[in-house]
């Protein structure tokens, strides 16, 4: 089904940093989306990709990509793309992604600018595909007959929402979830974080993520209402987060405690079912991931950043240590989830919403 | 005061193991427990310190100390020390360490063996010196009069308790804790955790410890009854507890939700007034520490192992980003503790309770 | 051509430990090589390799593989087998590797136990494979007629011996090497090198591994006499070596400066030249690697292990930093030289030697 | 003797970056150095220390520094300091020292700037104090009466400089050596090295750093001749470097292969005993460092940065792994030196060389 799709022309925004060299891997070889114009600062732009970018990536440049001219990062120069992802940094996403988005391109973002915005579906391709639905409508406010604008998530975030969707969607409502994480380096970007702060070390803050964590799993996990004209967030679940960097390249492993509104609660054994069964609406559409979205672990140890992070080529998300919350416990179920963070976690998710639309006709 | 105290002479029990190193580092000039002798394997009693230990800290072996002859764990060996401190593995402890005892030589011990013992004292000298009142009983029961047995907690309990028992003791019960650690590979001992399982990577899982964590806690947490005969756990307060493994050699993180009985809760200013406040018990006694039994931060990025571990020589726990549940949250409070796990966690903590035991005329 | 070859079954002993499972990674989907049996302690035999093994690579078990019934390491047991490959200890590869030999099993070892023996090859296939002209007179030696043993190197060597191999080709004999390495932990096994001796630390020494380094170079870079009875050691090649170990999983880097027989020595652009032109015999036969044996980075800062060592798939051996001796300096020119230490340095040298064999029409 | 010298009031420049903070560490308590002012931005200027300075040490701010102002680095504003001590980035060093020293305050500087000006000592402490003789033709040359300036080498070069001198002393000259590091990541400051290069990894190369060791140890090792007008450096010593970056916080290794002029060289017990009965110049004068210059270990692995980089407070050079160079070898000895690269490879070499100033009545 996949193959018979059109070819769509795509742009890449803010190519050459972290994400962007993210997107380019991921599009090497990709089915039916051509990576066709990649966009940088004014500084970088007329020369090569491979002249300009500090490639920190351990697989190299795809052969066909390195010698893509780089172009300014203004939306008239890719009028010639049917669509763009953006690895912009929040500071200039916020003006230039809508920039793009008048210009009648559709825009999927990584940048956290949008994401809360009430007309921006934030969508964990995985979890709410069908928040989609709102685009009609935003293009109905901006005035807009093309353009729109996507958003995912945090990094962060991916790996708690894809698990306790699968568990909503078997055993109703999650009310409480306290959440710990432990992340890897690469979501500071390049430089990011000092050598100095992650040699026998780790830091117990990370700026701005714990309130993200708290208010996106809401939006994600709530529904479109019945007239696609809002997301109707699930305010009464409850997120505590603690967010901690640590000296991990790539997977960020989150460790959740929760409660469900009904009791009692299932049983690990049942969790571990719904968990290993859980199929996403997502993987019904052909995109170009077939599953599966959780991978369940029985051995005590594991999921693991540097053994798991690329199963599925890091679109899966890992999920072990499944365990529930003790007698007389407050928390119903105890589990350990890791995703990788720049594929499942950033450039993947953008790359999955984009198939989406095209699939659904939106581009 | 301190110095007014008469000479005792110890005795290490696995002096060549991790535990044992520390003990021979904290015993080096200390102002009234002289190291007198030093056991391990048959196989190398009769051998100098120096030749027999892979020595693995990064200050070089006391000059006091290299020469040491080792004798072969016995209890007969050791007649003439005043009390012995034990690093001994469990698997061997819980039969050596009942030798010692029964042989009228006081034992103060960081196995686990014996930790949840009725009869044993399970001693954070931060917290719960009053338990040693415990050891007449401990006495009587065994047919003892100088022989006795004092344990100290697991190494990731102590940043717990530590913290718990300030706001407790100025804010009444605590009923419910949920606790997420990050813990440093001394924890496991030398060689411990092999490298290919800490280059790029965590481990989410300690075999034993959340298990240890919830009950030692309650034990530490609980108060000796009128009669001195036993311990009454504080069961009511339920704690649930993730333990992970990381890339840092000392100090472990303990990262804390909690929920008090009483509501409202402290607000946030007064958290931080009462860790920087808390005077423990100990520190009235005249020991060979003058604390402060806690150190608040206020920046929002520490405590950090490698820049806080050593404060006070690794004695004095670090508190950090002190902060409320959140608006309608299930927890008060959050909060991360760090603690040196072989100091305060471990040879440090045997040091002390030694230290009280000898104040309080028990040796 | 490859595809034309008769499928060959194969073995592997020790198929648990490190360099077994890479063999397992490595032959699955292998055109030719068809994993049949795998072989360890009497412990595990009868049992299934996914209930037996510590996997610690960063791939999943290939599903082909993951059921395969252990079989205990006799040579009876792999009567069926075309040939093993051996990732047995020195300890017991000693005795048990003979013991295949003489059972008419052509045997591919990764111990180090003969490839000092003066009848058996020890070949790196990006450089030597002509020295497999040698097993005629090991197996009329032996009295053998299909068995044989064939040894590759230290996994240190490789990454010197290829890059010498090339440039002895274009510009003559070498005679003086200093080399400098810092070598993957993962060439230690697992659980190997502790964490306690990695974090913030490396390790200024590996015990044997610059003997060896020294004298299996000058074996490597020899050539097989006239009579194809003895390989002549290019013993006026000196090397000098110093072996350290460093807090990275895979890839052992070189440091080399080295110095030509004749003067005067070639210039920079010739060396970097010769480097990406080198064509070793091997690529000639079909095998499954198709190259480059060598890749050449210009970058200043390159090869570096994390970004370079999975270059076709491991097997390319990756040079940087090609520079000149200085002005009246001693040696002629410096480089550094990445090796995948468990493909190229291991596994996937003992299968490329197989290769060759069975296309020679040795198996 | 120390302690009857007159107390001097000292400067920082550039005290809150990394070398400033060493400074800051390294001055507290010292016998007749004391801390009266300290510089930084314009920005920081009227500001406390320790609000303005992200403090990435592992002991705390000592507390008699925690209060002081910071001034903006003007020649005017530290008029009342007897000298000051400089950790100013090179780009801003080579004006503004120079200024200073114009302005009579004598200056200690860590920047490379004017390392290699003929009227500049370049001073390693353990090494050549006998260099300071340079200073009044340095006065004389720039009309000066009370300033001067002062060098220390750049930390790569204490390692080997500090070996070489005790050997040569003994054994007569070197003629050629072979250097490799591997340096810690303070060495380039903070935030300096990414931890996505560092994670799993190494960087095979630091900018400028083998230029600088190849010609500074020159100088160093060199003479000041006997009108004390100009040092004639030790040109014909030969030096061959290669320099890389490992994930370790402080302590630079340098493995040193070296040929003496002179043959037979000494044997490895001869130069076990050299090093350990080095007594540099400086020990006679009195300063705060009463050695030993060099440790030498016999441990084959040692000296490894965790373990030994605080020996004498990081003052100490620690050396292992003496061996011979093989028979037939080029080179007559190997061994690893492991210096503390902000202690004795910076600010620690500045301190010391200001008290050998003052006793000498320099300043």
């Amino acid at each position: 089904m996949t193959t018979l799709l059109s070819r769509k022309k795509c742009g890449i925004l803010g190519a050459t940093g972290s994400v962007g060299q993210q997107f380019i891997l991921l599009l090497a070889n990709h089915p039916f989306l051509h990576l066709h114009a990649i966009g940088a600062s004014e500084r970088s732009a007329g020369k090569r990709y491979k002249d300009c970018v500090q490639w920190k990536q351990s697989s190299p440049i795809p052969g066909e990509h390195e010698g893509l001219v780089l172009r300014a990062c203004k939306a008239e120069n890719f009028k010639d793309c049917d669509l763009v992802f953006s690895g912009l940094n929040s500071e200039i996403a916020y003006e230039l992604e809508m920039d793009f988005v008048k210009a009648e391109i559709p825009v999927f973002s990584n940048a956290k600018s949008y994401r809360m915005n009430p007309l921006v579906p934030l969508v964990v391709p995985l979890v709410n595909p069908a928040h989609l639905g709102l685009i009609n409508f935003q293009r109905e406010k901006l005035g807009l007959k093309k353009g729109f604008l996507v958003c995912n998530s945090n990094c962060a975030v991916v790996g708690v929402v894809v698990p306790l969707a699968a568990l909503q969607a078997k055993f109703g409502p999650i009310v409480q979830c306290e959440v710990f994480t432990e992340q890897a380096v690469s979501g500071a970007g390049y430089p990011g974080v000092s050598s100095m702060d992650l040699v026998d070390n780790v830091i117990p803050f990370i700026s701005g993520e714990e309130e993200k964590l708290e208010v996106e799993a809401q939006k994600i996990l709530g529904s479109l209402n019945g007239s696609a004209t809002e997301i109707d967030a699930q305010t009464d679940l409850r997120i505590g987060a603690t967010c901690t960097r640590v000296g991990v390249t790539y997977g960020h492993i989150a460790y959740v405690s929760l409660r469900f509104k009904n009791h009692p609660g299932p049983s690990v054994r049942q969790v571990e079912q719904a968990m290993m069964e859980y199929q996403p609406e997502l993987l019904k559409f052909g995109v170009s991931f077939s599953g599966p979205a959780i991978k369940v672990f029985m051995e005590e140890d594991r999921p693991q950043p540097r053994l798991d992070r690329n199963i599925s080529n890091g679109y899966t998300v890992s999920v072990g240590r499944i365990r529930d919350g003790g007698k007389d416990g407050h928390f119903d179920l105890r589990f350990a989830a890791l995703s990788h963070n720049t594929v499942i976690g950033a450039a993947g998710s953008s790359i999955l919403n984009s198939e989406i639309a095209i699939i659904k006709g939106l581009i």
